[in-house]
């Protein structure tokens, strides 16, 4: 069949719209219409050509929500009309790391995902018989998808896929984060450095859960109040203050209970350490680093009892637990519309870039 | 009254036995006859003048085990003739750190037990009208010695001085690292970093809980006999491989489940972390890095499941856990016999760091 979609021919080019084949679904695979999408840094890190790992020519996007339109031989927990939304991180609940029990990172197809390939090594897109590779086996830049069975959540079908399909990667990132990585509870207390989008949807995880003094960090006074809309009960400009470790001490009275660091920027992850309670203080990376790029400290900030980690996709189990955050969503436990502050349409979705580089938008979605 | 002890007149020199001056137990502390003391790396670390903390004069020694002789007013849980261990790390089980139940890092006297003197900011040790410090609140190179009741463990009265005072640093700080700071469990890959006696102590500790592989790590060869006798399975070289992270993860078939650093070396540090496995993998510090050294890593270790934390005093709660300890040496769960490679009298004492130093002893014992 045919599908419109954005395609990333090279790295630093912007998107081009084009129609573009689509192979249908093999063996334990999903056709699947994409209703909406979100666009992330992530894509952004691609498209820009600084992702070691981008390939090209490729359909970006991975924050997706649709409707199974077809499944393919040996499918069996989606039929046709399920609404959905993509897995960059599947759950196949059979390999060593699914059944480990301790994390959510299943490896059932990592190795041809990261060729950008369906799990026969093949791609199901091309274009005049040129073949276009997948994207974190999900390609949500593409109206139409093919993606396999365990890389698909089955969500309810009342909640709205222009707002859903941010719970793809943002809201599920920060949020389990909180819930599922961090283990957060009621009365502890937090700092969060970053307040786009990824650190606003940590403040409303802890705000879940009931923690206490919620920090946010973040050298934007403009982030303030969208934050504080969100449950940051403390704001703090680095800019501000002679040290932002000693100024977190002392408004926890020792140190954070847990900290999140959500920029990517290794500075701020030793600081997010540092700044955690002596003896149990847990801090957790969520922003991804640039290439090459360490973090470090004096060992004796572990010693002293601070634990260092780190969280992808929030360490939800993509179609066990994205379901729940969906649930939480309608059921107005978490928000996500004042976080929508833009809304395309695909031929728009350069915009969408821009308005991400400038910092415009905390999240653009593309409305199919 | 007096007491003969070696005293630590300046950072560098012997250790000189002389008969000190002690004060009685003021309230909430307790008068100690110290039977038998280890000679531990950071006596020696201290003695040396590397320790930027190390204050002199002072009494260094801190692994001890002896009997009550007095108590001083208010003192509830002892009485005359409890055998004890004395802790550096106390449990007060009223401050935030053990009410935290997180931590076994207890702050109850933390500072002035930094500054060698007792809670009342006082010392017990006198020459001549000199005061003389007490050193990580135990200094059981003399043979009395008075400790505040919070820091000492009431043992079972026929437990062998002479062994169980290892369990006051060394065994409970290798073993009390797998079960109290890891939490190990049966069938966990294992991997040790330094065969000296803490690193034989996570063996047995590993052994203990049942767990699957226990991957030693050592560049000397004449470790490997007595690792084996405590349960080590594998012996690695890093001297006989390529590159001792590849040998590991391949040994266990994709990373160590839990490692453990016994050195104190950063580069080791980083070893250990990155041989764990992904998704789970926790990576465990022991060893005390020289000042000012830093530990270092691409952050995607940890955003790809990996943990780094650290352990004192084994996680172990002193008054809670080290009588547990003492029940597993004397039940046959533990062993300490073999370690304890050399018994001297106080006299000798300086003789017993010439051996640790040269490595010829894994723990010599003082006995008064």
């Amino acid at each position: 069949m045919k599908t419109r979609a954005a395609v990333a021919w090279k790295a630093g080019a912007p998107l081009s719209i084009e129609t573009v084949d689509l192979e249908g679904p093999k063996a334990g695979e999903v056709l699947v219409e994409v209703k909406a999408t979100g666009i992330c840094h992530t894509d952004q890190f691609t498209l820009s050509g600084a992702d070691p790992e981008g390939l090209f020519p490729a359909i970006l996007g991975h924050e997706g929500a649709g409707v199974v339109v077809d499944v393919g031989p040996g499918v069996t927990t989606l039929r046709r009309d399920d609404h959905v939304i993509p897995l960059y991180t599947p759950e196949c609940r059979q390999c060593k790391f699914c059944l480990s029990r301790k994390t959510n990172l299943c490896q059932q197809i990592r190795s041809t995902q990261g060729r950008g390939l369906m799990p026969d090594a093949t791609s199901r897109f091309s274009l005049d018989g040129r073949p276009i590779l997948h994207y974190m086996g999900t390609s949500t830049f593409s109206n139409y998808i093919v993606v396999p069975e365990i890389a698909l959540a089955k969500i309810r079908p009342d909640a709205p896929f222009d707002k859903v399909c941010y719970i793809g990667c943002g809201v599920t990132t920060g949020v389990g984060a909180v819930l599922f990585t961090a283990k957060v509870e009621a009365g502890a207390n937090v700092v969060v450095f970053g307040l786009g989008g990824i650190g606003l949807n940590v403040i409303q995880g802890a705000k879940m859960v009931g923690a206490g003094k919620i920090i946010g960090v973040d050298i934007n006074p403009a982030r303030e109040a969208m934050a504080r809309q969100f449950g940051m009960t403390d704001f703090i400009n680095p800019k501000d203050v002679p040290n932002v470790v000693d100024t977190i001490v002392q408004l926890t009275d020792g140190g954070a209970d847990y900290s999140f660091e959500c920029v990517g920027n290794t500075t701020l992850m030793r600081q997010a350490l540092e700044c955690c309670h002596k003896g149990w203080g847990k801090s957790v990376i969520i922003g991804v680093a640039g290439a090459g790029q360490e973090i470090s400290t004096r060992p004796f900030q572990l010693v002293t009892g601070r634990e260092w980690k780190g969280s992808a996709f929030g360490g939800a189990r993509g179609r066990t637990d994205v379901p729940k955050i969906v649930d939480w969503y309608m059921d107005g436990k978490i928000a996500i519309d004042p976080l929508i502050t833009h809304t395309l349409k695909l031929e728009e979705i350069n915009h969408g870039f821009e308005l991400m580089e400038r910092g415009e938008s905390i999240r653009s979605v593309v409305v199919y």
